[in-house]
């Protein structure tokens, strides 16, 4: 199974590819498609929508992990935010993946044993997790390996319940 | 010149169809896509992208107003109305639509003379406008109705102020 993280923001989205297979998750590929601040936020947005379909039709994932927090301090950017994540979601779902989403609490608890985890630390663990040989350049592809790495273990831990409960 | 004004919310989409030809307006077409409250968000912007390409396909516009508020009083309401926006602007984009986007007051102001009006107010003052028999029964139909006449009224004044420098 081949998994897409996606980290959205409509400056920075992330992404990241990793395959799993059996008990082996092996790294693919990140980045970050970035957009220029005067960019009008309506030319981010399709931006965002096209770059995200070339990765989805160069790399062909199964499935995409999107990161989405639920709620922001700031109503502003919590429009922001929804804005890239509804372009992460339809990038994904109109080429045919199907979607799952994550909060960010619980991406952190996943890679790193609890929710609060500071950045460069989810990047090292992620560095870890994956046998790199170093941690990302950058901290919005790191969260996007990160949002993979979580869907994978929430698809095994599901698996051994469904085993248990044969 | 055809315009589609669009209402966007994740629960009610509005849309509404005018032409504008000269000094002449005319109402085209308008009407709401629901989405059930028990839809996950991931379905219902899926849902809510593919219903506004029909619309897009069978009444073939030349261009979108999207109304769209840039704060909001709650986080997780703003969440929400910046992923509808962004449904809509891809959409219209995606479509090969140009995309412009006005805020309610600016709206109510063009339509209505001031900033603030009831929503039955709007409804009533589009229906006018439009030389409608009776008011758009839905009020995100309205307000897309709405929106699009504030579009044409911002290129018919743009395009005075063209005449007066020439």
């Amino acid at each position: 199974m081949r998994i897409l993280g996606i980290d959205p923001g409509t400056r920075h989205l992330g992404y990241g590819i990793i395959d799993s297979s059996g008990p082996e998750t092996t790294f693919v590929s990140c980045g970050v498609i970035n957009c220029r601040e005067a960019l009008a936020m309506t030319d981010r947005l399709v931006r965002l929508y096209e770059e995200l379909g070339k990765v989805i039709r160069e790399f062909r994932p199964d499935c995409a992990a999107v990161e989405s927090p639920f709620f922001s301090e700031n109503a502003r950017s919590a429009m922001a935010i929804g804005k890239a994540q509804a372009v992460a979601i339809l990038a994904a779902a109109n080429a045919g993946l199907s979607v799952f989403e994550y909060p960010p609490a619980k991406i952190k608890a996943r890679i790193s044993g609890f929710g609060a985890s500071a950045k460069d630390q989810v990047a090292r663990m992620v560095a870890l997790q994956l046998g790199m040989t170093e941690a990302p350049a950058s901290a919005d592809a790191a969260d996007a390996l990160a949002c993979a790495l979580c869907h994978i273990q929430e698809v095994q831990t599901a698996a051994v319940f469904e085993r248990r409960s044969d």
